[in-house]
């Protein structure tokens, strides 16, 4: 180690010392010794959710029982509100249901039938793959729908009115990019569509401001930057004027406006309620309920901030070592990129692995995208330049061709 | 107390000693001096459970990070093999997947779409309104659908070749009424439709065979008599010949054939897989799998033999005592009949809600259902004989015009 490299890390330990959200990292418990830089697919467990669970499954359960409900059943827009306040929403806007996919479904559907006479649903190629079956299935489902897919650059000029709906994901999952969301919301509106967001990979790390934006429809998931846990429930958001006028596909008791009546005939709960179908999954709304605490008393500002500290630093630190094979594919400039930064390189999958065993988490994505993944809550600067040097290391040794870190498909 | 009172009372401790399922209480966590009726709604906790929990919390998410994903990602499909022994399936036909009414739209569709040009859903008028909820979604989604509702004696007549397919739940919500699964299956078969049951309330509790009959798709929830938690997901059981011939209406990447290569066009993963769509939720998942090793060991008849001696015992003490205002609404031969008794009582929110007060804990169904869950791997026969007496207690009594039990809605 030279005297460079260590007055970086020296530089380093000085930012996290003067990191507003520096004492944040204490909020999670993170196994000792690993950087973990793939928070952007499965957030850290936050530190008081062990306790959240065997206190809802020892107690609410336990020893409630079935009497437990009278707690759980405005959990669903009880977390939404917490979620709400992440992503420029007010109370009442977003509901925790269901899984991503299954709430886009929902939404999707709700876009497209509140757009009568038309018929496209306009999505960009690089979106993720489960946004364009879930359009697939929508389309099927409704018959006579086209799922219209183009490249990110052609969608301003392929919304046209017979577009019903533009679904985009902010922030892509392969490279990074932030999508611009209130210039491509105003697109939409500009052709008569509405705009239906997935804010999978922005929601918890990068400014999403639903109503700055106008935006119309949107879904997120609870298990990334939100650290609900493996599987965490999802949510949707749907603007309270346009409430009235859009309707849950899939109704179900949870949504009835009087759930325990047993009507055999559906009528709304109406607002966002309404879309709500069936029992809440209590643990994982409750883990992700309890995960959400760990944003208190922090700004999406500040988050954003860190997240772009991270992000710029590892990629500075990348830009000096200029390591062989390896190419930045997240845009340069941090205004368009999420808190996530992807490289390529041709044994992309065997430097994952190989970082792993030096116990740097990124992952890997086909065909030779290396992601790393910055959750501003629990993400030092440190840990950046650590990752860069194991990086290095992996690369310099070029450890990624060792058959240990073969090309054994990693998940997510 | 009477000596007859007295000699009842022994005589259910005798029937406690003697029964083959006695120890299996153990399994479960249950608050000291609570009468649990209530397990058709909500089953109790199992012992294993909260240590399953903390161990998925804090070892498999918070020390595995991403990956735990190495041993999740098969779970739907284990757990779902738990659950197949339970229901007369074999390994590979049940997946657990999302809740209870959206895995019904999945395979409710995915029925009906099996039948082209049938379009009627048959169904009774009984049937669980949110499973009516489910199949009047799934008519308007795909377009030109009927669902037809009749009396459940009229099932047999209104079956024609119209109809895709006919949905029932196997036992009644409201009084415990045991639907002939085998001949109402034969009889939509012989006009060529397909027959989907609904096992929420007779999963785990009664015997289920859908081999021997014929059943071609079913669903169930498994927070009921499989204890799997508050809003445990929910399964879906596809015969094996019948896997190639339908389709999951909501493809997501977790029913892909390849989910960790990020196709944009979706290939099925085929099998029973395919209906799994989105990120399996993990937390709930594990609940249940733990839970259902509860089951460990047992035979589903020795289940059944334990229920109806519980329910057979609760009527036959019930019809000695002839408590004024109260009246089976449950099938009087237990073999039409769940593991659940209704009584009717103009007055039956007040007689379940002053039952509560003293620690007997059933449920309400307007408009004046009592109902009374018998879940055979916990509930004792001293339980039975003990509700029994808090009931006469309460009728005579007439505790339920008391103020403190007025008409605040009670909860599932």
């Amino acid at each position: 180690v030279t005297a460079d490299r260590r007055s970086e890390r020296v530089r380093c330990e000085r930012l996290d010392r003067d990191d507003p959200l520096a004492t944040v990292r204490e909020r999670f418990l993170l196994p000792e010794g690993v950087v973990y830089l793939a928070g952007n697919s499965l957030g850290a467990l936050p530190r008081a959710v062990p306790g959240r669970l065997a206190a809802v499954a020892t107690e609410e359960w336990g020893k409630g029982l079935v009497g437990g409900w009278e707690r759980w059943m405005s959990l669903p827009e009880e977390t939404g509100d917490k979620i709400a306040r992440l992503i420029g929403a007010g109370d009442g806007e977003v509901v925790v249901i269901d899984s991503t996919t299954i709430a886009l479904v929902k939404i999707l559907t709700a876009a497209v039938r509140a757009r009568p006479g038309r018929r496209v649903v306009l999505t960009s190629t690089t979106n993720f793959p489960s946004d364009l079956y879930a359009a697939s299935g929508v389309a099927r489902l409704l018959g006579d729908v086209e799922v219209r897919t183009v490249e990110p650059l052609g969608i301003p000029e392929a919304l046209d009115e017979s577009v019903a709906a533009l679904l985009l994901t902010h922030v892509d999952f392969r490279t990074g990019e932030l999508f611009d969301m209130p210039v491509l919301t105003k697109a939409a509106h500009s052709v008569g569509a509405l705009a239906v967001w997935d804010l999978c990979h922005s929601a918890g790390a990068v400014i999403v401001d639903c109503e700055a934006a106008g935006v119309d429809l949107a879904v997120g998931c609870g298990y990334k930057y939100l650290n609900g846990g493996p599987g965490a429930p999802a949510f949707a958001y749907v603007r309270r004027d346009l409430q009235p006028l859009v309707e849950n596909p899939m109704p179900g008791w949870l949504g009835h406006a009087s759930p325990f009546d047993f009507d055999v005939v559906f009528r709304t709960a109406g607002g966002i309620r309404g879309f709500a179908t069936s029992t809440p999954a209590i643990l994982g709304l409750s883990a992700l309920d309890s995960a959400l605490d760990a944003f208190d008393g922090l700004t999406i500002e500040a988050i954003r901030q860190k997240s772009v500290s991270l992000t710029e630093l590892f990629i500075a630190l990348l830009e000096e070592r200029q390591l062989a094979g390896l190419q930045l594919a997240s845009p340069r400039p941090s205004s368009q990129r999420g808190s996530q930064v992807s490289l390529r390189h041709a044994e992309g999958y065997g430097v994952i692995e190989a970082l792993l065993a030096r116990r740097v988490v990124g992952d890997f994505r086909p065909p030779d995208l290396c992601r790393f993944g910055f959750s501003p809550l629990y993400v030092r600067h440190v840990d950046v330049y650590d990752a860069v040097e194991q990086l290095e290391a992996v690369i310099e040794s070029k450890e990624y061709l060792d058959e240990r870190f073969g090309r054994r498909r990693k998940v997510t």
